[in-house]
């Protein structure tokens, strides 16, 4: 717990007065006033994390968390548990899309086992995989919690811990999930989190018929029943309906803002991370690009929950980080908007009557 | 004119075989079906226009075309007509928005005087631009033509000689465009094509208020009244409320089309263009790649009519290519996914229940 608190202490706001000072500049570039729009506002936010007006975002890491959920039992996916390890070992092998999309990105790619029902540890002595795994995967969040809060501690720490690893030679974080029947818990997590209705935040997941969504929605809302997290409290959200995985990326994220970098948040998965951290610290928020716009129903009240527009929105629905790794290339844009664009003075362009 | 029939004749449409043999290997990768969205339609195109299981997307080129137009005297801009000049040479000085974005994506960037009111001649013979010049900038659309026929075939012509000078060196072409006032010829464009009410398509280009915003709107219909082009025939809207830039991407488009290379198209000016050529050839749309929607109020339409959905929406209203840079990313992802993500078998991942 002394880790996750210490953490929590660092976390402040963006810096006000670099915020402003790339606004300056960016209402100066030789261009129509705001005309990079959403590019701009995001140079702002990397002014404001980073404290500089070259904000650094040459390396970048994704973080792939992986872990394994109990609920897989009552049959919320189209695909049999087995497919987690079995993807791990794609994200190893670099034949995954988020190795295809993190290359392009030119960002590595740390694959930490959270707690895959399956034993990695070949993989992590061979130092292919970070090991934090917690257990064999969550208990099912229909029948009883998750995980202990004590375990839910671990999950963030964890995420942290790989940050502070990473962060001598990362400027830009970004987050990935892999775990068969994550998107429930997620769901859950989102549900507890606003108090929405559990049926209009339930998608389908990897691709789920109506009869396996009718299910996916009463095993949310069992879930919910059962264990009546506390929406204030998101180590008890965490713990009675989350996921290892879910608690590792928050973890991410309080890392990256305690570091004052800035953390390119994935999908859905990734976002309930996200929204845990939020509770844990509003102020880590302030560090998260939101990079895209699942197609899973839940997940624009996700993202107004957290405050956060989207930057892409491409019918993705993969997770593992593929959304963070194409957002990444924004986040190079806005900075080179901010860098390498010259102002109506330094050009001498004249300006509009 | 012989350049134009000549190139109009080469264009065919995508190869729906390889589109079928991209999308069969797409529908096997490890991932939920189709999982990837956007990339994976933009892939089955990129087989489909390079008839190639791999689509070179390496070298990329966006061609830059700037021009006047004589209806900047009835206010329509927030800015002087001398801006162009001026943005042209922050162009070939690498100093403005599309410098920073061709740079991080890549690109190479060829500006093009199609018909800037100013001498470029220097500029031209010292290489820094391509010189198509076609006159000082267009007619005034509120009292005459644009152009005259001959003027609107050269501009087109001059777009396709650009894309045969540069199709050994390029395998992705993308647009921008620099012109005071464009918006103002780009929306009688949509306007004429689409027969729809010119108010709902007027945006406020580079930022005017609704007093010019409403002296725009009447300038775009007098036009229209006055001139009374023909839908039917491109050259004809391209000569009567045109302008010489947006004649030079209607002449990229066709020729990267009868090139079999994609051409991202960038904001409401460049797509424009590709409507002209659309209504020259329908078949040559299916070259292009629709970077993103722009701000502009008439956006949407031109993309409904070219049969597109746009890739980004980052709330950019500048163009140059900025959009186009951008989508270039998305473009080169797309064949990474195509080309780097291996399949259910070769990966031994099991398979959906």
């Amino acid at each position: 717990m002394n880790l996750l608190h210490t953490t929590l202490a660092r976390i402040v706001p963006q810096d006000a007065d670099w915020r402003a000072k790339a606004k300056a500049r960016l209402d100066q570039l030789i261009m129509p006033h705001w005309a990079l729009g959403r590019l701009m506002d995001l140079a702002v936010d990397l002014a404001g994390i980073s404290r500089s007006m070259a904000p650094a975002v040459a390396s970048k890491t994704i973080v792939a968390m992986a872990g394994d959920h109990g609920v897989a039992v009552e049959g919320v996916s189209k695909y049999p548990q087995e497919v987690t390890p079995q993807m791990v070992l794609g994200f190893v092998g670099g034949m995954a899309g988020i190795n295809a999309l993190a290359r392009l990105a030119g960002a590595r790619l740390v694959v930490v086992d959270m707690g895959v029902a399956a034993d990695l540890s070949p993989l992590a002595k061979a130092g292919k995989i970070v090991d934090k795994k917690v257990a064999l995967g969550t208990g099912n969040i229909a029948r009883g919690p998750a995980m202990t809060r004590e375990q839910a501690v671990r999950t963030v720490e964890a995420g942290i811990e790989i940050v502070d690893e990473l962060a001598e030679t990362t400027d830009v974080f970004g987050t990935g999930d892999m775990g068969i029947a994550n998107t429930t818990p997620s769901t859950a997590v989102v549900a507890a989190l606003t108090g929405l209705p559990v049926a209009g935040l339930t998608g389908r997941g990897t691709g789920i018929d109506d009869s396996q969504l009718a299910k996916k929605i009463t095993v949310v809302e069992t879930a919910l029943m059962l264990s009546r997290p506390d929406p204030s409290d998101a180590l008890d959200v965490l713990a009675k309906v989350g996921g290892f995985e879910i608690g590792g990326i928050a973890g991410v994220v309080l890392g990256a803002a305690a570091r004052q970098k800035p953390v390119v948040v994935d999908g859905f998965i990734s976002t309930a991370g996200a929204l845990l951290a939020q509770v844990l610290c509003p102020a880590s928020a302030e560090y998260v690009v939101a990079a895209h716009r699942s197609v899973e129903q839940g997940h624009p009240a996700m993202h107004a929950r957290l405050g956060k527009e989207p930057l892409l929105d491409l019918g993705l629905r993969l997770g593992e980080g593929t959304g963070a790794a194409l957002a990444m290339n924004l986040v190079e844009a806005a900075r080179r908007v901010l860098t390498e664009v010259a102002t109506f003075d330094e050009a001498h362009v004249s300006k509009a009557t």
